[in-house]
């Protein structure tokens, strides 16, 4: 691997309260050689605090794209790592900080590759980690697991480097990888097919679209693998 | 090895300018289960600003012995590790972060060990570390390095208690994982409901049974989730 990797890595914040935070989680990020910002609907725009907190990042601020959701910040990733505090979120398990960068940066070989952090106070919403491909946890301690935004950026910042410095290569897949809008749109039309063959009950809809989701996001579904299952949909779609 | 591991170590700040700084480096160092504080002849004692900032981890900081020399702060230590911006210190080539945090544990289990941090803008002095017997390197961006002290502090406790954790095992699966016969089954009833659209010709079937194979084979499925995608086949089926 190489620390030319890093270039395909968005760090992106979602819906961060203090710009404070958001210039400290640059310095952290560039510290680490990682320079693509993206922020969702932050609650207020980088400012002058943000930038004394940047402390030499300031570059990275200024270059950072800021989005109207995280399905704007994600568009052409091929893969998107959520990063939470919890342990277990949804059905998903999470991975640890270390595993999960390592699958992170071999992903980043295929293309654009995102870590995505929440709010201060509560983390990514259940929408927003069903949109990720994978779950990350850092292993603080229970007793006292209050990273700070810009802690958690620097940990995974620093993973993600030490992964890209030393790897192993990981296993090449055999098309190329299915980019997240992609992914999402076949989420839309199974979501439809299974309402339209009545296996999905909207009045009653459990968890079965999260658990599909789950089982689809572990597998690193590639483009030619989502127009296959597209066509099958289509043709089970012309029989109901 | 065991997080209790984690309270032979001491977390040593020599000459720290910034009271605010030695707050953040507590709710670091406590974020990852380490709260053996050490300040080596701080240039102001813990105040109103570093308790702000400890946010939570005051305990940390309340708790903390005030030395007048490293060689006190060291005191009892079986192991000093000095932290370092450069890549080479003095004589020491440094090691990496993560293997001399590996070392570092493996000398926890014989006494009380210390990684060691110096001033804000210059680290430590060639003297302090003559003092201790290894010198770990952040593997930060050459072109920016400036990692703040707090940050430094992070991501060495972060790697202190990943070797104390052990290898992470791998992330369990949520349910039981299906059985060789069950995903089996699941890929005759899918060739049928496929045959059965039309999706799925059977004089030119190209490579589509070999593709979902390898799709559904790389995920691992459980058993819960081959009885959903049997419950989705069944329910196109019917309409078929």
């Amino acid at each position: 691997m190489s620390v030319d990797l890093l270039s395909h890595i968005r760090i992106v914040l979602s819906h961060t309260s203090h710009p404070g935070n958001i210039g400290a989680a640059a310095r952290a990020m560039k510290t680490m050689g990682i320079t693509a910002l993206y922020l969702v609907d932050p609650k207020r725009p980088p400012d002058a605090e943000a930038e004394a907190m940047a402390s030499g990042a300031s570059d990275v601020l200024q270059g950072a794209r800021v989005c109207a959701s995280l399905a704007e910040a994600l568009q052409g990733t091929v893969h998107a790592l959520a990063v939470s505090a919890r342990r277990r979120e949804l059905s998903y398990v999470s991975a640890d900080a270390r595993s999960a960068a390592q699958e992170l940066v071999a992903a980043a070989r295929e293309g654009e590759v995102a870590i995505v952090f929440g709010t201060e106070m509560s983390g990514l919403t259940n929408e927003e980690i069903l949109q990720c491909r994978a779950v990350a946890h850092i292993p603080a301690d229970p007793g006292f697991s209050s990273l700070n935004l810009a802690a958690a950026v620097q940990v995974l910042s620093y993973e993600a480097r030490v992964a890209a410095l030393g790897a192993q290569p990981f296993p090449a897949v055999e098309s190329a990888p299915a980019r997240h809008e992609d992914v999402e749109n076949f989420y839309v039309h199974l979501e439809q097919s299974l309402l339209a063959s009545g296996f999905l009950d909207p009045y009653n809809p459990k968890r079965l679209i999260p658990r599909l989701r789950r089982l689809f996001g572990r597998v690193r579904l590639e483009q030619e693998e989502v127009n296959i299952l597209r066509g099958m949909l289509n043709s089970f779609d012309k029989n109901t």
